[in-house]
């Protein structure tokens, strides 16, 4: 699909299509179908990040709640959107061994506590190894860097569903 | 459940019980957890308006956007949610003769062509011959006048879906 297809959809098809690029946030997609037409796929994804950092604080914490835990109850309970579970068995997040599945529910926990979102990574980005490490740190973290930093996360993972929804396309103009 | 069960709520339950009271945008719901502790059911009702209120006109759009058709393709398909199936059911929606439907479908797309979101309105509080009526004249307004007139249904669709929620509370505290 190129850009000047994307552009052409009436915004029901828009949102079919791309409206879990912001996990469980439709409305983001559904905002962004007004700032048609979209000179690239770089705009595109660039008019998802600027409403993103239009929100209040409180709607930036919002996008991060709408994220399920990595390997939390909704994998177990295959209850994951189809882009989460594909990200996380990328991971090997549906592979944990038992020391890493108590770590990693124990952390996930600790994070929940203490900020009242879960934690954001892009999952396709890295490895069980790498995540387990980061989320050990950024438990430490102050609230705000935290909330801002899970807030890039969910840009990256955005980065990478657009870019399977549109393959080839976005590796050029990107 | 009283408004003090309400804000001990962690924010996964929160959200897995009044994700769906703007429609598919569990972000909304998700956002206004920050804003605890609610005072009453007042309070959250006011905070969720509140919110819908400080996003940009693209985001009160996307919101219409997340909005199913009143008698179309997901009535149809089986593919609305809980509370659209009640609600659209409950006005009459899955009833329609064959001119009913026809102009509904009609008038559907006559609405959307022009305002690029669908029309939305709190079916609850009415029947399929006002539906019908309020459609038809409501696709001859200005389009800031029509998103602004969407957004008070949302926040009235909203209302009902809280106070099916909070039985009795509810009724107490409005």
């Amino acid at each position: 699909m190129d850009i000047a297809a994307v552009n052409a959809l009436p915004y029901e098809d828009f949102v079919n299509i791309f409206g879990n690029v912001v996990e469980k946030c439709p409305i983001i997609t559904a905002a962004v179908w007004s700032r048609r037409p979209f000179v690239n796929f770089t705009a595109l994804e660039a008019a998802i990040s600027e409403f993103i950092d239009g929100l209040p604080e409180s709607g930036k914490e919002g996008i991060l709640r709408c994220h399920p835990d990595l390997a939390g109850r909704d994998l177990h309970g295959g209850t994951l959107t189809r882009e989460s579970r594909e990200e996380q068995a990328g991971a090997g997040m549906d592979a944990l061994n038992s020391v890493e599945a108590s770590n990693m529910a124990r952390l996930n926990e600790e994070y929940k506590e203490r900020f009242g979102f879960p934690f954001v990574i892009c999952a396709r980005m890295t490895d069980k190894v790498n995540i387990l490490r980061q989320l050990s740190e950024r438990c430490r973290n102050e609230r705000s860097v935290e909330r801002a930093r899970g807030i890039e996360e969910v840009k990256k993972i955005c980065r990478v569903r657009l870019q399977a929804l549109v393959v080839g396309e976005a590796s050029n103009k990107l």
